[in-house]
This record gives structure tokens, sequence and C-alpha cells, in this order.
């Protein structure tokens, strides 16, 4: 607990419940001097979880500086579910809650994204529900989103057709130019997107990554192909909706003998090391690219937060990730 | 071929295409004589499946009376996709398009019903898709019909606890009071469906048998649990509507991590040596009640069918079976 000494805990606090897009002036940044762990990266996401009074949790990435638990040492790097202030006590610590990094040859700010929570997300949503076949249709939607555009990267590795679509022309830029996509496609500028959807996928599409919701996922359960496979682990144009888009094209799933899975990272623990062994040699040769911005200072967290719903998204994407201004813990 | 004798053969002829409920003058009765199979009990069924001009196809028990296929010899009785007609003669049979009968200590009804296509979709839907765990609260859709009295039936088997619904009071007293059901009700006496299921499952529902679709399966969602299976075989509230009831509450999916399978019967055709393995003891020691009308003669096929459609069930329930005048083949 670096010599005993008393440390001030910088924190982002929620003021209050927030109903729909959050503002910078529903959080505040304070401090306390309870300490345990030492945060480094913390992942911005539209999910963060928020009770008001308390610092935001997120996940991060952080290192042991005092341990009673038995699994974890002082001076391990962990990542996990982390607050948003400098140091934190966790108590009662589930099982699950951190997982123990190992490899430390690739950039730490990795276990915010690529290797931590959007990277065992889209493994799941990949290879644990899609389960494609060389050759196999892919959709993504969210498609430069910090899951979607991995989702993208791993299904092109498995020998599918994948075509992704976004909301700007940078991003579908993106998806087509360094994402390594076949194809991306702008949902905005598109009137009918059944009729969009037909146009990519002519035979039918096998495996569809939902993150979206709403009129995207009726258009897309119309294009899908018999016994095709739906991930859904979002639907984020139906967060701030007073009332869920209705969907009507739910008889698909009969018809086409769908497989739909909703999920989260968190069914997926146990698939890491497996997820690492698939991924880590891919990074090492540099035929991953994960485009994510950096943020310093947890003092622009809340600037950076709201940024994500409000489009304001760093020039190019929505994945951002806290840094501190100092170097790696 | 019945000593080569040429046979008059009675076939059901849908006159035209039907949009929406069928009436009896959409059909008719005429013959022709070419031959093969001599067909026995023939199952009916709102999905029968149709081409003006030609005999109505639904499942049926037949026997082989001539054939050059490797697979089936003179004598063989067999159950599939047989056609409305004495006699009919199939040409390309698909490897799959018939399970040969092999137990005929039952009765050779049960083979378009209990141990027919309706018994191996409620294996499915129970033991492939829902896989319960003992103690699980199971719902049941369209309950007192052909698939659902046996899904009630088997899920109670597995230790489950098994709500279903139907649409009369004679249904749902058939439910409690003869097929084992732990509790039913008539889903056109609650104005909300959401808060009936809430009082039925306080606790949520692990497994949905599926084949309503519309406003119950939105309020299903609601009352699913994390982790919840749903078993989708059949959404009947929809067949005849111009445009779908939309959903309000597929976000569900998402935060519930649920598992939705759409199937039919078709993606099973290897688990039936299983399920009779299952289902045969239970049938010999009169565990399994199968609840169903038989209706004799091919020419009372047209009325038989149109009344599925307009509720008169024949006295209390869904489930009829065509029959010869005649004994069994």
């Amino acid at each position: 607990m670096a010599g005993d000494q008393v440390v001030r805990n910088t924190q982002v606090i929620l003021r209050d419940y927030v109903c729909g897009v959050p503002r910078e002036s529903d959080m505040y940044v304070t401090s306390d001097n309870t300490i345990s762990l030492k945060n480094s990266q913390q992942k911005i996401a539209k999910y963060v979880y928020c009770t008001p009074g308390s610092p935001i949790w997120g996940y991060g990435v952080a290192k042991v500086v005092d341990s009673s638990h038995p699994e974890y040492k002082k001076g391990d790097l962990v990542w996990g579910l982390t607050r948003w202030e400098e140091y934190s006590l966790i108590t009662n610590v589930p099982e699950t809650s951190f997982i123990k990094i190992h490899h430390t040859d690739v950039p730490l700010s990795h276990y915010t994204g690529l290797l931590g929570m959007a990277g065992k997300t889209a493994y799941a949503a990949v290879f644990e529900v899609g389960r494609p076949k060389k050759g196999d249709k892919v959709f993504v939607s969210a498609a430069s989103g910090a899951v979607g555009q991995l989702v993208g990267q791993f299904a092109k590795l498995a020998g599918c057709y994948v075509v992704g679509t976004a909301g700007s022309k940078q991003k579908v830029d993106l998806l087509k130019n360094k994402l390594g996509f076949d194809e991306a496609f702008n949902y905005k500028e598109e009137n009918d997107l059944e009729a969009a959807l037909k146009r990519y996928f002519p035979e039918g599409i096998d495996i569809y990554f939902e993150h979206v919701g709403g009129k995207l996922l009726d258009a897309v359960l119309v294009n899908m192909k018999e016994h095709g496979r739906i991930a859904a682990c979002g639907m984020i144009s139906q967060y701030d909706l007073a009332e869920p888009e209705p969907l009507k094209n739910l008889f698909q799933i009969m018809l086409k003998r769908l497989h739909i899975q909703g999920f989260t990272h968190r069914d997926y623990d146990h698939i890491v090391p497996n997820y690492y062994e698939f991924v880590l040699p891919y990074i090492r040769q540099g035929k991953i690219v994960y485009v994510e911005d950096i943020v310093e200072g947890l003092e622009n967290g809340p600037a950076a937060l709201v940024g994500l719903f409000t489009g304001r998204n760093f020039g190019k994407q929505e994945v951002v990730a806290l840094a501190p201004p100092q170097k790696q813990p």
C-alpha cells in the first residue's frame, strides 16, 4: 500500500440514477482514502454500472497492492470489474471477478478491450454461439464498436464472408479499409434495411451478431438462412427509448429454425484460456487490428462517457479507454 | 399391389392456395389409379402441406405394397409425410421421409401423434432444447394441442413444475384433471398476460414451449428467468394474420441471457430411437395420456381440417386423426 502512506483516492461518482443519455453534470469527481487495488486502465463503455453516490464501475486493469484473498497476491496484475477511482478496496471478491494477467508482452490497455471483456465477448459470439463453417455469411451490427470490430475479424479468420454496418461514413471506411470486412454499409443511409441486407446477402445470413435491436433486428430476421445463429449481446438502439420499438418478424425464428442466444461475456469466463491461445499469436503477428482511443486521466472520464452517447467519438470510433496520466503500474 | 388389380384411389385435393382459414369448398375428393403405399391413419393438423390440384400432404401411417427402394420392402409399416389418398406412389423417397414402425403392440394411430411427429417434436422441445433440471418451472402454450399435451407430461416426468395455457374451460380442465399439469389457465380470460404469468411463476420461467407467438410470447419474455430456454416450434396465433402482432420485449433475450431455438421435428429424426426408448415403457405402463379424436374415412377429412381452424374441435381438444373405415392395414 505504497509504504502505508495515506493516498488521496480520486473517484468518479454518479449523482443519481440517469434516465437516457448521461450528462457531465450527472457525475462528479471526489476522493476517499481506502485502498487495496491500484487501478490503471479503464474501459469506457455505454454499459458502465452505477449506483448514485458511489464510484462508477467498469472493466479495467489494476495491480494488487494488498490482498487477504488466497487467489490474489500483492503485485498481481488483474483485469475485471473495477471502479473509476485510483485505488479500490474490494471486499468479498467473487471468484470470477478478476482474471489474472499473465501475458505482459502486449500493451496492458489491451486488457480493457481486445484481451478483456470485448475480446471475450467477440470470441464467445463467433465461436460459442455462431460456430462458423468456412464460407458462412456473417453480418455484424455496431461493427466498429468494441466488440463488433473483433467479431468481424474473428469471423474472417474463420473463413467467413463478413459484412458490417455502422452509423457514419468514417466508420464504414474503417470497416472496409482497416478492419478487413468484405463489405460495410451505413444503416442511416438505407431507407429499406430488409432490401439492403438482401443486396449484401442474396442467399441469406448464417450468423448475425446482434448489438443493436429494433428495426435492424427485424430486417435481419427476414434475411436469415435456415438454421442461422444469432448471438445477441446488446440492443443498443433500445437503451434510451421509453418504449422499445416493436418487432414483427419473430415468426422467422420458427420458419428458419433459428438459434438465438442472448449472452454476456460473464457467461464465458471459462473460455478465456482458449481465447488467449487463439488470439495472442495473431496479436503478436500484428494480424488483429484494434482501434481504440485513449483518454488520459480519470478527471476526463465524465466527458468521455457522455461522448460515447452523443456520437462525440473522438474522431473515428466508439472505443475509448481511460488511462492514468502516469505510466503503467 | 393387391394382386395387380386396379384400385380406385380416393384423394383429397386442394382447389387453389388458401389464404387464412380453409373452407370445405376449397377442397374436393377425387381418384386416380397409381399405387405403391397403402395409407392408413392420417394426422389432421393446421400445418398440412398443400399444392392446389394435388392431394393434401400430412403425417400418416402406411403399409408398403410395392417398393424398389432398398430401405423399404413390401409389407413394411412406416410413418411419415404421406398424402390424403388411399394409395400413394412415392418417387424419390428422401432417406428421412419415412420412419419404419417396429413396435406394433401399441395402436398404429399412435404413429400419427404420440409416436409420430407430435411426440418427436415434444421430446425434442423438452430434452434437446429445454434440457430440464428437476424442479425447473415450465410453461406450455397450446397446452392441450398435439404437441403441448406431451410437452407437459414429459416435463412432469423430468421432475418439473408445469403450467399450461389453452383457450377454453374444457381444455383447462383437461390439462389439470387428465394430463397431470400442476396448473392451467385460460389465456382468453386474462386481461394482463404478464400479470397472469407472474402469478403462476413468481420466480420466473425456466423453459417455455412456444407454439403461439404474439402477445403471449411478449408476456413470457418478461417472465423468463436468467438463462431460460424457449423451444419455438409454432406461432399459431400469427398464422392467419395479414400483419403479425408486434413484440416489444425482445430486449429480455439479452437481459436474461435467453436461449431461443426455432425448430421443427424434421431437425430431430436422429433422436427417434432415443425417444422410443424413453416413451414406449411409459405407454405400455399407461403412464402417458394422449387425447385425440379419430375421424373415420378420407371423405370426412375436409370437414375435420376446417374444424381445427374454427374451434369445432370435436368436443374437447385439438388433436384429430383420420382413420379408414376399414381395420388397420
